[in-house]
């Protein structure tokens, strides 16, 4: 069984096109927001949302000197956060742009009269209505993780640009235009080790995913949003600089371990991770950005592209998954399903 | 079986004892580090003790103005933060005071000239003597973790009231005068729930654990540091803020479920957890730190003492999960016993 067709390229190819595209509207809205003083910036998300904002959290912290905050949209709805004022900028992700704690947070958030941007993977979601700046970016679907990464690599380094902390953004942004095929040949690859993960390991009912650095979000959204939430497979993600301290004890020969590697610093850590990994467990599973070639893509951005190519190689393991568990992707029993 | 003896209970109280008495060296230590104007604050630990520094890391966003990271010391030796300069203040937990990633931190974090103080566990050991200020506050033992938030909450709080914003602070150290018999008084309840949930969940391959505000690190820190490391039972921790977006889905009749309840704003959230996974499952445990009396502590001061109590009463799981597995707390088979 095959799941990655021709078909599936070229319509994943278009719309990643059709995202990268994006660009001049992205650097309009950048452009408008910055022509006011600002004070910090707020990267706001749930679940998936804040986890895949976490790369950029690592990227501001090591390219920039801005002052930025992460938060979690359901715990910023009762504690909130007295550094979030007018002059803040809050930025949101949403794919059905029609969660529920976003929109209370949005609510308060146009209280304090911050400024709002969203990313949304939904035209005409009720989030892009409520914002002042909204991108739609591509309507929901089954490559919604990938597009949410472009969209905010496009976002955050155009303002690192802006702040002249990323005199490169130009020659990135043209790198981003051969990105759809880059990617496009991510999955080509990935779709073998997907079809391979899934054959070995559909009956594991317990998985321990690692990873760190500008991975480390990933790594957390897919154990937590594909395993847990779409084949309800137990996963415990450890961030890297904590597997040494605590879950290092639960590996053994029969142990799952997924192992994330991006190209930044953090990776000697992840190399460190994988030799213990492999020296006590027979069941270790590697993914590297590094296995990819990214043709066209210059060295010096790879690190900062590796989120993406991540997200788009684990990506192929889920149709297999699927396959494999006979347990369909998209059945929720509580989620969206029941009142709580 | 009852491990805890008057014995255990009379020597607990005695130590918490000069743990509080160490308010006035604190004190002092802060006075001094502030006649010089500061930038910002850190607080780095590693495992276990970058997840009990998080409780405080709620405290200065939720009162205080200050600029405030934590930093896993793993993560810090690969990456840096640019943010850390000669006029930082880093403040760093350890319990054995011979970490090596700590150790390395120290290293980098005096090269570049900031003032480092440690709460150490361990008299005499390599940390302290590493640091500028350095409080020693208990040999190692098994009360080290209620030791450690006896510490930090004096260190914190004293900066808060130096800063003015804690205006309560007397009114608070003489609180902490009655914790270490309130916290007695807690581990008594607690045992019984202690010897209940060892008896009923012994066996259980999994558990999930969930907590939010200022019990989150001590959620997170028991599961990894106790239930992984020290029984080699599976167990995920994950945020409240994010259950309801993926790790809700795993939840079933006979999946155990320990929710950590504290009382600040967060709560809210664990209401809804608690009331959905009753719903859902028939291994529902409940921490709640509304659950002790407290005696001799004011209504005011219970929310941001709630990570101490959730500690001490957590605690008491321990000896009787052990009985009942066999499993010896100290034994590890990779953690500081083989090379990696």
């Amino acid at each position: 069984m095959n799941f990655l067709t021709d078909e599936y390229l070229d319509t994943y190819v278009k719309k990643m096109e059709k995202v990268v595209a994006l660009r001049h509207q992205i650097e309009k809205i950048v452009d408008e927001v910055m022509q006011t003083k600002k004070s910090n910036l707020f990267l706001l998300g749930v679940g998936g949302t804040i986890a895949i904002l976490r790369p950029y959290l690592h990227m501001f912290k090591t390219m920039s000197n801005i002052e930025v905050y992460g938060e979690n949209a359901a715990e910023f709805n009762l504690t909130g956060n007295p550094k979030l004022t007018k002059d803040s900028v809050v930025f949101i992700m949403s794919d059905s742009g029609n969660t529920k704690e976003i929109k209370d947070s949005i609510q308060l958030i146009k209280k304090i009269g911050a400024t709002t941007i969203a990313g949304v993977g939904t035209k005409g979601a009720p989030i892009g209505e409520m914002v002042d700046y909204c991108v739609y970016y591509t309507d929901k679907d089954t490559f919604s993780a990938d597009a949410d990464y472009l969209v905010q690599h496009m976002f955050f380094t155009y303002l690192l640009y802006k702040r002249g902390e990323f005199p490169n953004y130009e020659k990135f942004v043209s790198n981003l235009e051969v990105m759809p095929q880059a990617l496009a040949q991510v999955k080509v690859k990935a779709d073998i080790q997907g079809q391979d993960f899934a054959k070995k390991y559909h009956k594991e009912s317990y998985h321990i995913f690692t990873g760190a650095g500008n991975t480390w979000g990933e790594t957390y959204c897919y154990s937590m949003c594909v395993l847990e939430e779409m084949q309800w497979i137990r996963a415990k993600s450890v961030h890297g600089a904590d597997f040494f301290h605590g879950t290092l004890e639960l590996v053994e020969e029969d142990v799952p371990v997924v192992i994330i590697k991006g190209e930044d610093e953090s990776r000697v850590l992840m190399d460190r991770i994988e030799a213990f990994s492999k020296q006590y467990s027979k069941k270790v599973t590697v993914y590297d950005s590094k296995d990819y070639e990214l043709k066209g893509i210059d060295e010096e951005f790879r690190s900062l592209l590796a989120p993406i190519v991540i997200c788009a190689a684990l990506g192929r393991i889920n149709p297999y998954m699927e396959y494999a568990t006979g347990h369909n992707l998209s059945f929720r029993r509580y989620y969206k399903v029941v009142e709580y």
